[in-house]
């Protein structure tokens, strides 16, 4: 049976056989068509499928958008969400975001094909918003001696600029579980600690589905979220509170469907390279 | 500690205590208040809660579109959405809605304060749009001698004009499980047959989430639905494959984030009264 | 076609038509029956659904647990849990709860056929163990003069003892969001002030997940509730967080799939009736 | 603060500052510390968190059970799980399975370091049973002419014996769309069609969840499935409708919390290699 005519049978309605009361132009019926379909091919769907070419080793899928490929951060801008980390600042800032705020260039570096985390430059923005998307994103902390706790490495991820995954080094440093690296921040702690050493690259693989609010501004359905770090299951549809907020209790206020990805300026010189979303 | 200064707290960031980087216009940190701050207040919070005068035993809330009070069909209108139970014929019905076909009037008839159930009439809709709700019904079977299965009592409320709950005369009556009152119709049968005897009225209480497509039109998440009948809890977050069908495998297709409600008319005398919804 | 030949038919392997694969005592096809299938009997399922009769404006239907029906505590006893709201002691209770601690007598007091809540003699608990349930519970608290906020009728009901649900007075009576009646408390404000005024009658109907752990102790999947509060949908969906906990983050700690249903005494003069669980 | 002293301050309760009602042996408030802390520490949580190392590139991480490393098939067993794909077949063998069944080694050859899927020779099983997991898993289809559509490079992945990923060719080589590589067979079609071309290797990375069934046998949550292939996202929390049928509608049946993982013999000569599994 031919897709075509799996698809008119699929439009046979409920008043069979009484056939005569479809309107012109919908679907009919072909009884000798109906009468070859097989038992198994009444759960067959023909739908369309996108084809995608994947990438070797976590390098981007040919549907994803690359926000950096090594070479410079003219996918990027400077953005004050993702330094407050607290509701009603980040409600103050995606005000202006909203009204078209202009937050200036970004002024992190690039060097051997790899972002440097700025020092005391502000968080950056990807230019383009994101709601639902798998994100794959590469960090590395360098040796730091001397350093340790929340002050080895930190960096952050905020997805729609609100919602943090932390970045840190955790292999073998200390610090509360919901503030390693992996955690959503002061949200969830990790179910593993997969991390790699100072010095090594680490990978993120995260499956984002954004929170929805009604027109009244409600929440509908939270956000969620999975991550894999370093291949691990860290995060299962781990379900937030709100964005990210340092003192007192994460609420959701109302937001577009799409925001930027920023990436945290903690006054920590961490590495970034091979990032890159597919919006689902 | 009063809200103001809750929130104030709350907007305390990162850098602490560097607060000298919080630019004008943002709150401030208040350590003065901080120091009042009790250990259980962290986790209070002060949001917005919109007061809801409840109704008695079934009836509307003060915040509910009331879709019939037992006066008129005003509220509604005649439809194709509901007939057709099959993917692309609701497709089909989709895309003239979008377009702004009008289909008439509704003449069903308004008896004793009940609507009772067109029969070949067609299916009726509201004319408001709904997406999320919490939706309330009652409905009635009268005895019908001499019917049983599928003819006795058939009728069905179409979310969206295209997701079917059953409504039917279940009490001792046998059909196909996933056909009987308060199924989900050809995709979930109830966890419990609450079915009370003909000539009795009936409830049904369903909190209805409603698909998400992305801009591509890829499905972001399935529509799902909960329902009391008469009390008893018979679906449970129930996900639903599809629109519903009658023949085939239901499929998702995309489609806006509010659409009428419909009754459907399927040629039997069934009857319906107090109906509201509550956008959430 | 029959249920039995249905059954037959579902059980049809991959294999066709290479039948001669299947051994003994497995289903085989009937081809004479499945000449006979026509289409829109391929999605219909005969499974077996429970007859439940269902009660009256909240009464208990058929198959439900009633914890209280007017007469007597007999279905209670004394505990510790709910008391605490911290989940330390939380785990300090389950664990003499598990290893068969028995605390006394529930010593509340019945009059009017109603339940009226200790003042100072602690927390009573349901003999029976739950989780996954249904639970509809009726309160009342009496107007009290001079009494406001988190003093005017407190009280709470914890589910499997340890996630509560807010009971207190909140008909004009100003607290904190996540702290207000139908709350789940210091997690999730309601979303709609659906309260009666003191002296009036109240009821709750609730679906509750339990949360799932594995072998290890891990969380695989946290607890989830939906309140109706006086018929408005007021908690939907909310996922949890963890055990209640009074001052500090919740966090989930491993427990036995079925728990006691408990009431808080707050020291005051909650009443309760008409209590019946379903499980599911 | 130290994390001891953290615990024992989320351990007070509620009635503060009566403490003197904790029974000995309950933590007990320590004002000392209390006034030391920090308003960000109070959602700080220092809970335990396994240290897992990560593998590189889809290698096996420390805490996984590996299921074939390339050498022998000494963890798996012949099994008639997967062969009917019809639930009931799967429940007639689920049946014999509880009962201790025997049913043979596995016959499959290893080459190379890979497994050869089995000609005729029926599936295997893994001696390990897994519930909610996270499953990595390479195949490979070899070069065949000549084949098209569910001819070309037949297999599948049984998760807990019953739930079918799809193995198949699906590069430039058409199917219906529930049936391709990557589909949750004759339920979901993939989002994306990331296949590779036969002869290269192909990965799926999984995050699935066991369906949830109550002590009367009810289903309390369905199984779930994420699927990455080559990386790609391709079922993004798919909620299953119940062991993969080749005929007719899916439908539950109640099952243990672990089964065996199934591989397929599909008569066709697909290639395994680096199969593991991380417990949930």
């Amino acid at each position: 049976m031919t897709t075509a005519s799996l698809k008119r049978l699929t439009a046979i309605a409920c008043g069979l056989p009484a056939l005569s009361v479809f309107a012109d132009g919908l679907p009919q019926l072909d009884w000798e068509e109906l009468s070859k379909t097989n038992p198994w091919e009444y759960t067959e769907l023909h739908l369309e499928v996108p084809v995608v070419t994947p990438g070797e080793y976590g390098s981007a899928p040919s549907d994803a958008v690359v926000l950096f490929d090594g070479k410079d951060l003219s996918a990027w801008e400077k953005t004050p969400f993702g330094e407050g980390v607290a509701v009603d600042r980040t409600e103050y800032y995606l005000k202006q975001y909203e009204e078209g705020a202009d937050w200036g260039a970004a002024t992190w570096q690039v060097e051997n094909g790899e972002i440097v985390a700025g020092q005391k430059q502000g968080a950056i923005a990807s230019r383009q918003a994101f709601g639902d998307m798998q994100l794959h994103i590469e960090w590395q902390v360098p040796v730091l001696e001397g350093k340790r706790g929340q002050e080895y490495g930190n960096s952050g991820i905020f997805l729609m600029g609100m919602y943090e995954v932390q970045v840190l080094n955790s292999y073998q440093n200390e610090t509360y579980s919901n503030g390693q690296a992996a955690s959503i921040y002061k949200q969830h702690s990790p179910l593993a600690n997969a991390s790699r050493a100072p010095g090594e690259w680490q990978s993120f693989d995260m499956i984002f589905t954004a929170p929805r609010f009604s027109e009244k501004g409600t929440l509908v359905s939270p956000a969620q979220l999975t991550v894999l770090h370093n291949g691990v299951l860290v995060q299962h549809n781990a379900v937030l509170q709100g964005p990210t907020a340092f003192i007192g209790e994460p609420y959701y206020i109302p937001h577009p469907p799409k925001l930027p990805l920023v990436l945290q300026d903690h006054d920590n010189p961490v590495r970034y390279r091979n990032i890159w979303v597919r919006e689902l």
